[in-house]
Order: structure tokens, then C-alpha cells, then sequence
């Protein structure tokens, strides 16, 4: 164990490095993200996945791509296509766009896309008149701008999560010094009880995590917390990265399945419930991976609080409230089958239905601001009834 | 497809007859069970369940064990261990026990357990004295009066299922008027939306089922209806037998993730919530299969009924209140592993997570009887908050 501690999201000279999340927990297997074509399937087929590693992506994505000559409204285009609901993938790209478009030089912004024969001829260098020279200097110009602003955007998240983890320490402490205080005799070693749904750890993020960044915090600083991790149905990122990402740190955690959530509220075996964010509407509802709603529920019924970490990326001023999220339909095939390892140690996609049974797989789900406690952002803790007053 | 449509629980002569549901939906297989050992361990692995079919299963062990010369006590103490949460288990041996005591006849009874060696040599015929012959009589008749028991509370089961299905049918009919009456237009053939949790289909019971029986009986009379049917991890009750079930009869279902019906209900895509029960409290409270509360929860805050079909077995007027019913905890393996079908058509027990990872397995949660419009029991729809006054 142990073996894996740095970022999710390596920058190297020419590329970028990150973790093939479709292979965990069976395999440890990095990709070597090189071209716009490797962000566009790393983000589609979520070999990379949650909101802020999919942002970072997007925009070395869209820096790759400069560099290949694909023009920037195609490539923006067709970034934007791969996840439908994570808003940070948007910002992102407008991040990028923003820092190469104001100067006017790029050609693949043009309306037409001719220039991008032009610029695979610079590229290629088999054309060196005057005017591909100057569309050459301006390519690698506005290349080398996208790639500046892609590592800012990763530098930018992970000093935007170890924040999120500070804020949601003292949230934290608070939960336990309450605890200390009850009239109920408590165990002063007892761990603090954090349940988390779906990956919103270092795995969806370049580092910290965001739903997982307080934890490791608390961790870090010698409190004893214990994680119950929902397995998050259908594909299991809670059973296959978070718990993961835990072990490997050395954080306690239990996987339960999804249903169990209510019920160890119910007996007091949680003390706050942390979770991510694809999206946050103006008005503070929170687009989160399906199921979240269902946790949301049952801790304001049990009466323990509920929080979302939210990089202030993640909040959409565009988007009134929940209902103008829109939510994606992933294919039925993810509920109906599963990566596993067979008894002989071989890893395969096997059935867990019978065919031809009907299925349908929304991804996200909405959980009204009125039932989240608390958003905790980079800049501190906010009320989600006034996300962006 | 429309192969099985028999009772799940078919009653022989010397034994009965029931599908291997550990086997579905890739394999159909029928475990013939004629002895007490059969029983105890179709019931324990959960080759059956369901609290009503529990019950009938559990009374055919105890009258087996007669005809095995098995003392009494011992025979029922094994079969109740089996699974401590159903109520209809112990219900069903109480019943019985009630049909084989009052003659005060039968040895097994007694608090020795010697008369078992006299049975065992009256049994197979080596005693032959008086005393033994007289034994012998006791026993056949304690086992045929046992056997008799048990018949009539699987034909009780049938009758009980059907009334649930007719007076389960009146809600739906007058969902479906208050779905017509409604503002908004609603296309006269859209089929009403039901939600359903685990099995508690033919399945679950001797035939007909509990909570599938007014869809049905619905069904049977014409209504289009429409399924979405709760996968429910960590056994997948809900894809492999609930899907399979209303496949063979023709319903339309659609299996989805534990995590999206809260989104469904949110979407206005669900009319009604109906699950079984394995006990209700005294006070109204319902224990259910694991997940259960988390649906309760979202049908009351979207304003959508939340039926639970109860055959009267099932009501415990001994516990007063949902925190007196015991929580069964099963096996982690049942969520680290799975049974599914390999690319090549075979069949294994596979894995889903990682070696070394801690699941905790909780059977069963309990839905406070607030959060319950309505018990179904074969007498009539009852309130929750008034089950047995």
C-alpha cells in the first residue's frame, strides 16, 4: 500500500500524465494525455473523471490541440461535447480561450477553418513563405498561451482544494468538539464519522480532492476520522476509487452500498456527510453524481449536517436553479455490467443482468440548496440559500 | 420468455419444490427440499426469501423434521436462526408448533432430547416394543398434523397475495383517476409509474407476491403500467428476480440504479413507491430491505405516496417500535462479489473491488411509520401510524 501519493494530474514538458480511473482499484495504469484526441476519450470515457480533474483536462486538451493546428472553435467545440454537466469543463475552456483570443492573432478562431491546412503545413515545415511564418509564430504563440493557462488552472485547483480542506478542518473540529460536548458519554478516541458519496478525492481533482480534501486534513492533523464510502452504483466509484485513494493514505474506511446510508444515520454511526459537485446553480441547488439527493434526504431527517465542497469554479451564475441543469443519460450498459476479476485473477467486463432487461442510467441528480448545510469553498464556508449573492 | 408462471412454492407429496433463486435470472434451477437440512439451508444461503415464502419453507422444514424424527425444539430453534429479522419465520413455526403441542404427544417436545434415539430406532424399524410402536404413532401423526400446518399457510399465502393484489388495485385506480383529473395533460395511455424496492413479487411468497401483486392485478385488468424496479445491491433482488419476474408475465419494467430514484421521483416520472415488508412494529414502523428508508424519504418530500403491501403475519405486535427489530448483518462478500456472466457465457462468482477493502453489509433498515400513506393487508388498506389498534 502506500505506493501512490503525488497528483492526479502530472505535467510534463510536452504532455500530461494522469491515472487510468476506468482500471482501478485492479490496476495501476498511467496514460500519457498527448493529443487533443487522448483528452477528448480521456474525458468522454472517463478514464478521467470529476469536475475539476475533467477542467484540467479540457484545457491542456485544448492547449494540445492548438499545438496539433486543430482550430480553436472545433476544439473547444468538441471538448465541450464529452461531459454535458460538469461546468468546470466550460470554464475551463472559456479560461483558455480567453487567454489566447484577445490578441486577435489566431487563426483557428477565424470563421474558417482553411487556416488549419496552413498551420499543418508550418507544423510540418514543408511551407515557409512569408505569411505561414507569421501563422506559424502566432500558432506557437497561442499554443504556448493555452499551455501557461492549463497550469495555472492545475496549480489553481490544487491551492483552490488544500483551502477547501483548511475551511472544512475547522467544520470539522467544530462537528467534534460538539460531539465532546453532548451529554452522551463519547469515547474522546472515537473517530469522527464522515460518510461520502461517489470520488470527490484526489482522484477527481489534480490534488487534495475537494469532498475528501477536509478529511485528509483532519487526518494530517492527527484526528481520528473514519470514512464510510458508498460503493456509488452504477459505476462504483466510491468502492473503486475512493476507498482506493483512502487505503492508500491510510485513512479508515468501510464501503457500503448506497442503500445503507439512511440507515447508519439512523443509528448514529454518521457525524457529517461530505460530498463534491459537478454544478452549483445561482440559487445554491447542487448538481451532484446520482444518488446524492437520496443522502441529502436522510441526513436532514437524522439531523446531521450536510455539506458540499464546492470550488468556487463549480458555481454557475448562468444557471438560475436546478431545473436548468442539465442531466446526462449514460449508457444502460454501465448498471447492466461490470469491470470485476474473475477467480482466476483475470479482469473482464462481465453481465450482472440478464439480457435484453431494460435499463436506464441517469448520472447526476439534484439536491435542493434548502438541504445542504453548507457549501465550502476555497474562500470559506457559505450558506447554500446565498451561493453567489 | 412467459415460461414460469407457476407458484414459486409447488407441494408435493413427500417434499416441496421451489426455484433456486440464487441461480437467477441466468440459470433457472429447481431445488427439490426434503429435509429439515434442505430447508435450513435454502432459507440461510437464500436459495429462497422473502418473508412470506420464508414462513411457508420454514413450516415444511419443521413438519420434515418430524418425519425425520428430529425433536421438536431442535428443529425449530435451527430453522429459526436461519434469518433473525423475518417475522413470518417464527410466525410460521409458532403455527406450527401450535398444531403438533396441544396433544402434548409428541417427544420432541420434552425437554430430553433421548426420546430422538427411540424415534430414530422407531424410524427405521429396528425397535419394535410398545413403548416404541406407541412413539412411532405420535410421531407420524405430530409429522402428518405438521404437514397439514404447513399446507394451509402456503394456500393462506395465495389467498392473502390475491386480497393484497384487489385491495393494492384500489389505490392504483384511484392514482390513476387522480393523474386524469389532474391540470396538466396527460396522455390517457401513459401507464402509471410505479417504484418498487428488492422483491417482493411471486418470488417472495408462495404466488402472486406482496407489493407486485397490485401491479398484477393491474396489469390483469387492463391498466398499463410501467415498472421502475430498484436494482438493490448488494443482492441485486431487484435486477435479477423483481425484472425477471415481471419479464415472464409480460409487465413493463425498467431496472435502475438504488441511487436514481430519488431523481425519478424529483421528474414526476413516479405515482406511487410500493415495497413488502419482512416486520412491522407495533407503533406502524416497517422493516424492509436495505435502502428502503432512503425511498421513503424521497416519496414524501416529492409528495408521492409510499405504499407498503403487509400480509398481517408480517405485523409483530411483540416489538413496540422499529428500534426493537434486529438488524440482520450479512457477509461483506455479498457487496465485494457479485454473481455474473463472463464474456464467454460462463457463470462465476466474481469480484468488484479491491482485495483487503472493509464492507459493512447491513440487511435491512426500518421506515418509520410516519413516512408510510398506507399499509396493504389482506383485510384492507390500513394507516401506518394505526397498524393494530
Amino acid at each position: 500500500m502506500n505506493f501512490w501519493t503525488g497528483p492526479t494530474l502530472d505535467v510534463q514538458a510536452d504532455h500530461v500524465r494522469t491515472l487510468d480511473q476506468t482500471r482501478l482499484p485492479f490496476e495501476v495504469q498511467w496514460l500519457h494525455l498527448r493529443t487533443l484526441q487522448d483528452c477528448e476519450r480521456a474525458i468522454r470515457d472517463m478514464q478521467i473523471r470529476g469536475a475539476p480533474l475533467i477542467g484540467a483536462v479540457a484545457a491542456f486538451g485544448l492547449a494540445l490541440a492548438l499545438r496539433e493546428g486543430v482550430p480553436l472553435n472545433l476544439a473547444a467545440a468538441r471538448l465541450a461535447a464529452t461531459r454535458p454537466t460538469a461546468v468546470n469543463l466550460q470554464w475551463a475552456l472559456a479560461q483558455v480561450r480567453a487567454a489566447v483570443e484577445p490578441t486577435g492573432a489566431y487563426p483557428g478562431a477565424a470563421p474558417t477553418d482553411r487556416s488549419s491546412d496552413a498551420v499543418s503545413g508550418a507544423v510540418s515545415g514543408s511551407v515557409s513563405d512569408g505569411v505561414s511564418d507569421a501563422v506559424s509564430d502566432a500558432v506557437s504563440d497561442a499554443a504556448a498561451r493555452a499551455w501557461q493557462r492549463a497550469c495555472a488552472i492545475a496549480a489553481d485547483d490544487v491551492r483552490i482544494n488544500a483551502a477547501i480542506g483548511e475551511h472544512g478542518l475547522r467544520l470539522l473540529e467544530q462537528r467534534l468538539a460538539l460531539r465532546h460536548a453532548a451529554a452522551r458519554p463519547v469515547q474522546s478516541d472515537a473517530p469522527l464519522q464522515i460518510l461520502t458519496h461517489c470520488n470527490a478525492g484526489r482522484l477527481a481533482t489534480v490534488d487534495h480532492g475537494t469532498a475528501l480534501a477536509p478529511i485528509y486534513a483532519a487526518h494530517a492533523a492527527g484526528i481520528p476520522v473514519h470514512v464510510w464510502v458508498d460503493e456509488t452504483r452504477p459505476r462504483n466509484q466510491g468502492a473503486s476509487l475512493t476507498a482506493w485513494e483512502l487505503m492508500q493514505a491510510g485513512v479508515s474506511c468501510t464501503v457500503v452500498a448506497d442503500n445503507a446510508g439512511g440507515w447508519l444515520m439512523q443509528q448514529g454511526q454518521v457525524d457529517a456527510v461530505i460530498v463534491g459537485c459537478d454544478r452549483v446553480a445561482a440559487n445554491g441547488d447542487v448538481a451532484n453524481k446520482i444518488g446524492t439527493l437520496l443522502k441529502a434526504l436522510a441526513a436532514r431527517d437524522a439531523g446531521i449536517p450536510f455539506w458540499v465542497a464546492c470550488p468556487t469554479p463549480t458555481l454557475d451564475r448562468a444557471v438560475a436553479d436546478g431545473r436548468g441543469i442539465p442531466i446526462e443519460m449514460r449508457d444502460p450498459r454501465e448498471l447492466t455490467h461490470a469491470r470485476a476479476r474473475r477467480m482466476d485473477g483475470g479482469i473482464e467486463e462481465v453481465s450482472l443482468m440478464q439480457d435484453g432487461v431494460k435499463a436506464l442510467n441517469p448520472a447526476f441528480d439534484v439536491t435542493p440548496a434548502r438541504l445542504v448545510d453548507a457549501l465550502i469553498t476555497e474562500h470559506g464556508v457559505m450558506s447554500a440559500s446565498h451561493p453567489i449573492a
